[in-house]
């Protein structure tokens, strides 16, 4: 098909967002390593996990050899909501670039919550519906997750508690209004409506909280309730799952017009949006179909893939979490304060740690202030304000298409915009005032962490 | 066609972005009166205008009898940036609130002004740049005015001048932030930069600005720069004449599924949203072809429509913009600082109050608190976290719908949904936290606002 026919946006039709879900470890050779038991040092059986987490997610979550699952109905209709989402050619962008290449990004937005974590919220919600639970709990740092999740319970008619760090409940009180207009139970953690809230507020009176403190007391809270389960928006093989949504629109947006991208890139904190993007252009590349440069982009402030080390380590702070095998900077690795973006984890999504040992992906870390100018650039030609997470994709994607202008290479880019930067704006008024620096982590400080990773025989 | 195959969200194709702005003044028998020199009460001649406004947009200002003005191709390019915007079919909200009736609305909140404004914002910069200005200047309150201005001068490498209320620069610092992510210079107002500014802060010192202050700071700037000039973004016919953009798309999308609407709704502040929502219907209606009821919406604490005369009055507080016939509580007037939304213009379009005035369309108003009300049911149930502006037509949207479910009758309801309300969570807050109380003002004050009218022989 003609080039001038690919319009700016493309929208699938209703009828073509996907019905199934793809899970790339059934087609991986060398799975990812299994969760392990924090105690005891075993590999973790389901009903370690039913406690935690509802029992259908419990079953994706260690299903390394089913490809497809198929989206219950209940989950469709909601997605007509929003989805599909578009597929954006970045003709402003390429024209000011003046590359040859050309670009497209996956916008995913416009939606309420702000970003793709409505994706996996409404999955994990209807599945705690379904098996007839009252309510889920979770925690929220900067509150893209905790929104979701709160429009996705108000959808099913679930209670929602959300655990907010206490710094971001205070500094960001639209996000948790936005949460209350959905009718969730926002609490500011640490707090004293948990065991493990109370002891830390004893151990440090006045202190901010961490995503480590909310996430203890999230699970506490739903361990010891009745009807109650703990649900999370990144890093576990049943988001990714939930997320492979993006990619198979992505691929079936493309494919309508014949183009196969070269290079794919997104953004890398616990991985579920990279590993949604991917997954079905990953999924031909591990059968030998085709071949793609996939590019993993994680702030340099916060280096799991490039700096990390591969090992088993708790996934949080807390250390009640199980322990998986993945790139890690070590469970204490706490990021710069002055880090602006989301993608503050320490860890990184088992399925993405293997794929990236293997070799069938890359990935490269970006200072702040590079990625705020590239997102201001981008704001001002494409029209939107990217969250400063997605802003990472953006400023590499900027990147490989000024390479290909020096070559004169015309590569298809493809890269996900996974949110909108509305609630972001306190980063953007630093960028502005000059005030934003980048906070490179030394190695003496990574070889610290890394000291402290527990000793596991595999 | 069949019912059950209109989907979700109804995209036009990029190719069917309307190519010319519809003018419903051409088809009005009894024309809007003219605007007069607020000076020597005769009717403004364009030279007038000239210091002030673009040229061309002078012309579209002054022309009752050109039906259709071809939209430039500079402005198309710009328009598929987020055009066509979705007709959505509220299949959640018809569902929760068991009606028969059948409920459409059109979203202008996916792009990063976050509301319909931006249709005009680009048609005024074009025209400024088209004739070789700088820059413009500008007011804004709330700050989706003064966001969409600084997309639109960004986009052309025009200078922009924000005066902002100096309340909400303080108040909405995010909004401010925007526009500066865009490039625009935002001042608060009153400032030192203008003589006016200076004036006013002599005379009240810590006074927190209003926007009659910032419109006149903007046009002192405006006229006494040279290749600047000043932009408003309601009110005007010309901003209605491009407003019509929404209209024209969401007839275009009924047509293509053979859908005709029975009550169209829409919230009025200055007129613009709901000017541009029924041009082409309204058109239909004037040339006695097909009939509609058409219901403007306003608070019931700024009740222009509803509680207040036609007659001729200043357009702004600091009398100095043009004279125009209109439905008006009195230029002194300024609703309660506890009224949340936008929706605080004093007037009204004058092509909308003499369409009213002759019977062509209804008008109610409704009470702040069952507005959000309306919203936070709206949000749950369709996704979309509604402005407190738009929420206004939301509200008797479900009241009309309501009706249908009484009497069993199926009506086709269409309401405009302006924008998101992503910026208005201080409002939202209020709500929760039962804080929000309905400020309606009494006769008595109406009264003694329509005693400073100023006389005027037609």
């Amino acid at each position: 098909m003609s080039e001038t026919k690919i319009p700016y946006k493309i929208y699938l039709d209703e009828s073509e967002i996907p019905r199934q879900w793809y899970n790339m470890r059934a087609d991986m050779k060398v799975k990812p390593a299994p969760l392990m038991n924090p105690g005891t040092h075993k590999k973790l059986a389901a009903e370690e996990l039913a406690p935690i987490f509802c029992e259908e997610l419990v079953k994706q979550e260690l299903d390394d050899t089913t490809a497809y699952f198929p989206i219950p109905e209940e989950i469709l209709d909601f997605y007509k909501m929003y989805r599909p989402s578009p597929l954006i050619r970045a003709y402003y962008l390429e024209k000011k670039l003046g590359t040859p290449a050309k670009i497209y990004y996956k916008f995913e937005g416009n939606n309420t919550s702000g970003s793709h974590k409505l994706n996996s919220a409404i999955a994990q919600a209807y599945y705690a519906k379904k098996q007839g639970l009252k309510g889920v709990t979770t925690e929220t740092g900067a509150g893209q997750w905790g929104t979701a999740l709160s429009m996705a319970c108000s959808y099913f008619d679930l209670d929602c508690k959300v655990y907010m760090v206490k710094v971001s409940y205070e500094q960001k009180p639209f996000r948790r209004e936005v949460m209350r207009t959905y009718g969730a139970t926002v609490t500011p953690s640490p707090s004293e409506t948990t065991e493990v809230g109370r002891k830390i507020l004893a151990a440090h009176p006045g202190t901010t909280g961490s995503l480590g403190c909310a996430i203890s007391e999230a699970v506490e809270v739903a361990v010891s309730n009745d009807g109650y389960r703990y649900v999370l928006g990144s890093v576990l093989n049943q988001v990714l799952l939930h997320q492979s949504v993006i990619g198979l629109e992505t691929k079936a947006a493309l494919d309508k017009y014949g183009v196969k991208p070269d290079i794919i890139i997104g953004c890398a904190g616990g991985g579920s949006n990279l590993g949604g993007l991917i997954a079905p252009f990953m999924g031909e590349k591990l059968r030998g179909e085709k071949d793609y440069r996939i590019i993993a982009v994680e702030p340099a402030s916060c280096p799991s893939f490039t700096r990390g080390k591969f090992a088993y380590d708790f996934c949080d702070t807390g250390m009640i979490c199980p322990l998986a095998k993945m790139y890690t900077l070590g469970c204490d690795f706490i990021p710069s304060p002055n880090h602006a973006g989301g993608l503050r984890f320490h860890g990184m999504s088992t399925t993405l740690s293997q794929l990236y040992h293997d070799g069938y992906m890359e990935a490269c870390a970006v200072e702040q202030t590079s990625v705020f100018e590239a997102a201001e650039m981008f704001a001002r030609v494409e029209g939107i304000l990217p969250a400063p997470e997605s802003s990472h994709a953006i400023k590499v994607a900027i990147d490989e298409a000024l390479k290909c202008k020096e070559t004169g290479e015309d590569k298809t880019i493809v890269f996900g915009l996974t949110g909108t930067g509305y609630f972001d704006m306190v980063a953007y008024e630093k960028f502005h005032d000059g005030l934003m620096t980048d906070q490179i982590p030394t190695d003496e400080e990574l070889e610290a962490s890394f000291a402290k990773l527990p000793h596991i025989e595999e």
